[in-house]
């Protein structure tokens, strides 16, 4: 629970909302809570039907839904949005507004002199940053993340905690029977607003860039190879791994733990199911699930006989919580 | 090989073993050890009929074994129990006794003046735990590992190194071609005895928490989304991935590499196979396997046909070292 | 670009080429680039004809290649060479050679007095040795790296950061409902030459030793159990992952993302397909793919109908860049 209070209607205009229904007019919302566990000053919300049990049984003072028919389940007073993912985004920005962080190098963090570093950023304990390596301006570096001499981050990038960034590419050849390593001398871009998850790990290039195009969101736990080529506004989710040279267009998103053979060109807006493995080009646009990848109509014909449900090429972008 | 030395019927009694067999009445057993690397002091141990050729080899002064049908295999002493797990364990921790750790917050370990800890508690180097986390008593964080400021750990709790818990769950929507991230302040809450392995990973929820029930043990390297719900005793191998507000029940296991699609719901007690992707609902008990994950009967009648073995949904519990 | 430059014969000398084209003889070559990023003081290298593309508009002053048809592809001069990974990582190394490290253990680490260290050894900011640990000559330990009691390393091994040595196995027994675990108190012997990429884990044996031999290549995030015994000049891509007791054979290659259950032997020199999930033995020198784990032909007859290329069993040893 918040200090913060809005009567509900002040909330629907906050929201841009329809109130639908108002059962305790007077009452004030001060947080936002999951249906099972909101009190009486708790806005929830209801994403589909499979949560009219939850939604009946609620104690939320009033719920966000963007489905009408969720309107006669509820036994409080309802509040309906067109984007419902919005609405919750800007509900619980007013209610738990995230703490305001200090800028600067945190103790326990270990920045080399040559960094540059832009206006705003800020490194938590334990992060390492060597010279040569720079930043633009409000940046956020996770604890014990490593950034090593040879990447370039923009503004506004986000790294997780424990991600490791521009460490040698893993390109071998063999002399007799022992593998060598080729040098590895290319660098690490990572333009405005990417944001890394977790434990990533980031290649650097055997010879120009590995790139990760502006507004992408990487999950945790994700490996980019050397070379590899991201686009603008790509998602990928958690554990996935991307082998040297990999190439992804705009707007892509890969599910988790999917991965994807070296040198393959991913399209467009291109939609990849998690798990995947993926061995060969896929059209901008396309929907390709399994391993080897296929058009997900394909992979869920072969998968209607095991009676199973596929795993969704596109992530649920948020939980029903 | 330990200071420590036990005869064959005091280790006998120890271990509430059978002697069934007797070789070197007056030679002290003084350490554990794998029956090919085994000497003239070392218990060994034997598990199945795969195990013959190197237990026939062995130098040791004696094996544990459970099935009978190994005595009259072995060149040396033997001591047959029923649980060889159990008494391997007592053994080892008989004579390689692990070293008592000093208490408190390392050299190098970064903890916030807010964190509330119990009593017996130690953080190796490099960890870091911010203001607003909590942890009950005799809890072990490994070093390097991260524990942000919405987790909440219970007693007894070990955190591998390099983990990090308490990173914002990977809550996107579009806003025209951008992603943006739906705030994540939702908390992590970790309960009794769980124990966690190296670089695991941990989300914060949305709303509410993301839960780790009490007794659970993760291996290394496993994800974990936000509202993750993880019943009690469950067992994870290591490099598994769990999305978003998936829901698992308590004693089930998993194996490695498996990935659980979101919202997905695991039974109490089922069993899910090594490289796994589950897309739908398991049933309490139930085994499944494959990609998408099917009853293992039917999942093994289709490899069949490929002549490959499957790998075992439930992990085995212990190397034959 | 570097500050070092060469003529195309003392080029064409360096790297044992032959020089079948010259087209500015006067020039001199100062770097090496991508087709795509070369300038007319840059050497680049085309790997293949579906580069002829890119070969025809790079501006480079020369090009390294191997198959003779690209010759006249070129614009520029022409270096032949039998072995072009080779001949690549010697002109790297000429053109931009690594800068010169100091040795010891620099601020922000935590070495225990304990620790037997070689000559010539760096440890990067963050790292973390405990006592007991030792290591040969010219080792290198990445930022963040953690190397527990239980580990031996040998020389010129290389821990990439955030890597974590030495954690337990993940053996466990049922006590009733309850999982315990089993004491782990072996070793983890790490021989000469290996290098381990960013992140990977590996776990120290139940008793005597989780072994990687001398030589081996460990990508990113690769996970090594308990007791794993790997042979020398093993390749491992990224993301795989070894549960405990398998064993692999001298000179094998496995992909990214690999997953081998318990207990599986894998020969020597056998290839493992990226993403593939091996239950049972590889033969020696054999190829497999898929999951379950098939002959690479069988596991392309079952995919051709699916219209799908097969991720390669062996990874592409170098990026065309």
């Amino acid at each position: 629970m918040s200090d913060i209070a809005l009567g509900l209607e002040a909330l629907a205009r906050l929201l841009s909302a329809d109130l639908m229904r108002v059962e305790n007019p007077d009452s004030l919302v001060m947080g936002v809570a999951p249906l099972e566990s909101a009190g009486p000053n708790h806005l929830s919300l209801a994403r589909d039907l499979r949560q009219v049990k939850a939604l009946r049984k609620t104690r939320a003072l009033a719920v966000l839904i963007s489905n009408p028919r969720l309107i006669e389940k509820s036994p409080c007073s309802v509040l309906q949005v067109e984007d419902l993912s919005k609405a919750l985004s800007l509900a619980i920005a007013y209610f738990h507004p995230e703490p305001e962080l200090a800028e600067g190098v945190m103790p326990g963090a270990l920045v080399d002199e040559g960094v540059r570093m832009g206006l705003g950023c800020r490194v938590e304990p334990g992060a390492r940053i060597e010279a040569g390596a720079s930043m633009g301006d409000h940046c956020h570096v996770g604890a014990n993340a490593v950034i090593l001499a040879c990447c370039k981050l923009g503004s506004r990038v986000r790294v997780g905690p424990g991600s490791v960034l521009g460490t040698p590419g893993f390109g071998l050849r063999r002399e007799g029977e022992r593998p060598v390593r080729i040098p590895q001398v290319g660098m690490v871009v990572i333009e405005d607003e990417v944001e890394l998850g977790a434990r990533c790990t980031v290649d650097r290039a055997t010879l120009g860039a590995t790139r990760i195009g502006a507004g992408s969101k990487l999950d945790a736990a994700v490996h980019v190879g050397h070379n590899v080529d991201i686009g603008r506004n790509v998602i990928i989710a958690a554990q996935s791994g991307l082998s040297g040279s990999v190439k992804i267009g705009d707007g892509a998103v890969l599910g988790g733990q999917v991965g994807v053979a070296d040198h393959v060109v991913i399209g467009a807006g291109a939609q990849i199911g998690a798990g995947s493995g993926v061995g060969s080009r896929v059209a901008p646009g396309a929907r390709v699930a399994g391993y080897p990848a296929l058009p997900v109509e394909r992979w869920l014909a072969r998968s209607f006989f095991r009676s199973q449900k596929h795993p969704s090429a596109e992530r649920d972008e948020e939980p029903r919580s």
